[in-house]
C-alpha cells in the first residue's frame, strides 16, 4: 500500500490550511520535514514544529499524529495545519511527494477508510454527501447515514437472507432425503418482512432524492392568476416579469428558496387556458410537465368560488396523485375581508390558503405547511438519498418477486437459492461487502482531493 | 477579555475545515458541544468527538485544545476540525456563537497574540504577508520577518537608543552642574552607526518592496527591435501584437512572470523615435515613465554596432543610475554565428545578451541574470517590505539628522533628547512597543478572518 498525501481543506487562503498524508510510510515521510509529537500512551497526540526542506525553514506548523488503526483511513497518518498561503500549502505538499508520498486521488482517504474496514461502503458515499450538503436537510440525512443508522437496517436485513438462504441450501445437501428444513410458511412471511422494508426504503428515495436536490414545486393557475407575482413575493425579489396582461410568462422559470432549512425549487408555470397563440399554446404543454414532475402544486386562484372547480379540471388533464396540493387565494388584500368570500366557504377546498402577495399575508403559513409536510426530525425511518442505493433495493425487490414465485409454485429449493443469492447480493453491494473496481471509481470519483 | 469564535481554513467546500475560538471562556464553551480531550502533563491534546448543538449531532469532529499560555494566541484556544461542507462550517460557528463566543475580527487571532506578548508588531503583520504569498520569494521575506530575525536587528537599534537617551537623561538631573555623562564624540559614533544601520533597511525597502509587488522590467528599444516579439517570447504567449511595421505598440502591455520564484512584471513599451504621429509620440512619453518606474531595463536592438550608441542616447533622456540594465542583441536567429558580428565586439555593451525570440536562445541566459541578481538567498541581511515600516525609518533618520545637527550645534541636551525620543518613538511603532488604536486597525484589516 503507497502513502498518499494532499491538501484536505478548502482550495484557496485561509488563515490556516491541512495536508494530509496516510499510509504505511506517512510517520517516516513526515519526519524527515517536521518533528513528530509523541503519542505516549494515546492514539493521537499533537506538537508544534517547523516544517523543514532541502535546508530551508518552509513554514511554522502544527503536527497531529494518529497511529494505526486510530485515525481517519485506519492507517499511520499525520495531518500538517501551516498558515493557508496557496504557496505554503504547495510547498508542503510538494515536499512530501519528493519525500515519497504520492498524490491522493479524489476521495482516496475516504476509501482507504473503506477497504480498511473503517467504514462501510453507503457511509462512505454519506462523507461525500455531508460535504456537499447544503442545507439542515441534506446535511441531516446525510449524517444519520454517514453514522450508520441506514447501514445497521441493511445488516439486519441482509443477516435475515444470510439465514433464510442457509437453510434452504442445508436443504441441497441433503436433497436425495427430500427433508425440508425451512418452513415454506414462515420462509414466505420473512420474504414478505424483507420485501415491505425494502418497498419502503425505495419509496423514501423520492423524498430523500427530492431533499437532495430541492423539492419541485409547480406555481399554477390560470391566466393571470397571479403566478409571477406569487414567485416574487416568495423569492422577495423581481424574479419573474409581471403585468396585467394575462399570458405574459412563456417560459418556465425557476429559482431555489430554503425554507426551514429544505430547498424548494419553485417553478412559475405558464397559466393554463386553451389558447390561440402558438408560442403561449407550447408553454402550457410545458406547464403540464413541470406539475408532474412536481412533489408540490400550488394552486393559485383569484376566484374562491372557482378554486375548487378549477383544480378538478386540471386533474382531469393531469394526476395530482401523491402530490402535495396547496389550494391559494391569491390577490386576497383585494378581497372585501367580509362577505362575499363568507359565503363561499362550502364549496372552499380544504386546506386553502389566502395569500397577499402584495401585503405578504399568508405567506408565512405556507412556509409552515411545507415544514410540517417535510419535517426530516420528525421521521425516526431512514431515508435513501442515493441511486445507486435505489436501483440496488429495487433489484433486490424484483429477485424476491421471483423468489416468493418459486416458494408459491413449490418449484426446487436449489431454484429458489439462487434468486435469494441475487437478492443477497444487490443488498451486499449498498454496504459494500459486494464490490467491484468500477463502482469504487464512480463513487469516490465524486469526492473531492483531500477527503 | 471576551472568546471570539472564526473558520481558520479557506472559504467554501473542502474535505476538512477547521472552526477557531480563542479566549478565557473558549474550553467552557467548546465544552457544551464536544467532549475535551485531557492534555495530562502536555499543553495540547487531540482527540475524537461528537460536535452536538441543541440535541442533534451536528458532525463528528477532531478536536484540538490548547491550555493558556501554549496556543497562537496566548489564550485558552480549541480548534475543531470538522467536515468541509459549508453547511457544516456555519452550524458549528453558529452554534458556538450562541453558547457565547463572538465572532472574530479579521486577523483578530493574530491580534490576541501581539496583545499577548507572544509575537510583536512586526511579526503579525509578516504573518498576513506569509498567508498573502504566492513565490518563493515574498515567501521567504515573510516567513523570516514573522520568525523574528528581523525584529531581532530593530531591538537591538532600539537598545542602543535607550541607553543613549538614558545617558543624556541623566545629565538633565544634573544640569545645575554642568556635566556631561555622556561623552558628545561617542554619541555622535552611536548615532552614526544607527542611521547607517536604518539608511540600509530603509533602501532595501526598494527591493523588499519592488518583491513584494513584482519586479517592474522595462522591455525598451528602438520601433522594431522586437519588444512585442520578446515580450510573447518571455511569456510563451501571445500577448501582444506583433507586425513588421514599425511602431505597432502603442499602449504599454504588461504582464507577470515567476522566474526562479520571484514575480517580475514585464512591461513591453512603444519604440523610441522622433514621431509625427500624436499617438505615436504620446506612447513614447508613457514609454520614459515606465523607464523611470523600472528596476529592470532590458535595452533591445537588433543592431550590434549601434546598441552601445543607443543606450547612451536614451541615457541623456533619462537616468539609468540604480538599474539594472541588459543590453540584448535581438533577432539572433537571423545573423551568421560568425564574422560581421565578431568584428563589432569592440562597442559590443558589457554583459549583452543574444536573444532569438523565435528559437528560444539566450532566453535561459535573460532567467540566469536576472535570478542572479535578485538572490534573496544570498543575502543575509533583513529586507524591508512593508510601506509602515519603511515609513517609519525614513522618520527615526530625519530625527537622528536633527540630533547630530544639535550635538554638533552643542545645544542643551533636553532639546538633543527631545529629538533621541522622537526617533525611540518610531523605532517603536515598527515593532509594536508604541501603538494606537488606528495603527492597529489598519494593519489587522487586512487579515483574513480565523487567522
Amino acid at each position: 500500500m503507497s502513502t498518499i498525501a494532499a491538501i484536505s481543506t478548502p482550495p484557496g487562503k485561509g488563515g490556516i490550511a491541512v495536508v494530509r498524508i496516510s499510509g504505511p510510510e506517512a510517520h517516516a515521510i513526515a519526519a524527515k520535514h517536521v518533528s513528530l509529537p509523541s503519542c505516549g500512551p494515546q492514539h493521537q497526540a499533537v506538537g508544534y514544529s517547523l516544517f523543514r526542506h532541502e535546508g530551508h525553514v518552509v513554514d511554522e506548523v502544527m503536527v497531529t499524529r494518529y497511529n494505526a488503526p486510530h485515525s481517519y483511513t485506519g492507517e499511520d497518518t499525520i495531518e500538517i495545519a501551516c498558515h493557508g498561503s496557496s504557496y505554503v500549502q504547495q510547498a508542503i505538499l510538494q515536499a512530501l511527494i519528493k519525500s515519497g508520498a504520492i498524490m491522493a486521488a479524489p476521495g482516496e482517504f475516504t476509501q482507504r477508510a473503506f477497504l480498511n474496514g473503517r467504514i462501510d461502503l453507503s457511509q462512505a458515499e454519506a462523507v461525500a454527501d455531508l460535504i456537499d450538503s447544503t442545507n439542515a436537510a441534506t446535511h441531516q440525512l446525510a449524517l444519520s447515514q454517514m453514522r450508520g443508522g441506514y447501514s445497521h437496517r441493511l445488516q439486519q436485513l441482509r443477516q435475515q437472507f444470510v439465514e433464510l438462504t442457509a437453510l434452504l441450501e442445508l436443504e441441497l445437501d441433503f436433497s436425495e432425503e427430500d427433508v425440508e428444513f425451512a418452513d415454506r410458511k414462515q420462509l414466505l412471511s420473512i420474504v414478505d418482512t424483507i420485501d415491505t422494508e425494502c418497498q419502503r426504503l425505495c419509496k423514501s428515495f423520492h423524498l430523500g432524492n427530492a431533499i437532495k436536490n430541492g423539492i419541485p414545486v409547480a406555481i399554477v393557475g390560470l391566466p393571470n392568476a397571479g403566478k409571477s407575482t406569487m414567485l416574487n413575493a416568495l423569492l422577495g425579489e423581481e424574479r419573474a416579469i409581471v403585468s396585467d396582461i394575462p399570458g405574459t410568462t412563456r417560459d418556465t422559470i425557476e429559482d431555489t428558496l430554503n425554507i426551514h432549512g429544505i430547498t424548494y425549487r419553485f417553478i412559475d408555470t405558464a397559466g393554463i387556458r386553451n389558447s390561440d397563440d402558438q408560442i403561449e399554446s407550447l408553454g402550457i404543454q410545458r406547464s403540464y410537465q413541470t406539475i408532474e414532475k412536481a412533489q408540490v402544486v400550488l394552486y393559485l386562484s383569484e376566484n374562491p368560488d372557482t378554486l375548487s372547480h378549477e383544480i378538478n379540471e386540471l386533474s382531469s388533464h393531469i394526476s395530482l396523485e401523491g402530490k402535495l396540493l396547496i389550494p391559494i387565494l391569491t390577490k386576497c388584500d383585494q378581497i372585501q375581508p367580509e362577505g362575499e368570500s363568507n359565503s363561499s366557504t362550502a364549496s372552499t377546498p380544504e386546506g386553502m390558503l389566502r395569500i397577499s402577495a402584495l401585503t405578504g399575508q399568508g405567506i408565512n403559513q405556507l412556509h409552515q405547511k411545507l415544514a410540517v409536510h417535510y419535517d426530516v426530525n420528525s421521521t425516526q425511518d431512514p431515508i435513501i438519498t442515493n441511486l445507486r442505493h435505489f436501483e440496488a433495493l429495487e433489484k433486490v425487490i424484483a429477485s424476491l418477486s421471483l423468489v416468493r414465485q418459486g416458494l408459491a409454485d413449490s418449484i426446487p429449493a436449489d431454484l429458489v437459492v439462487i434468486d435469494l443469492r441475487e437478492a443477497l447480493y444487490h443488498l451486499g453491494t449498498i454496504t459494500g461487502e459486494v464490490t467491484s473496481n468500477e463502482v469504487l471509481g464512480n463513487i469516490f470519483h465524486r469526492f473531492c482531493i483531500g477527503k
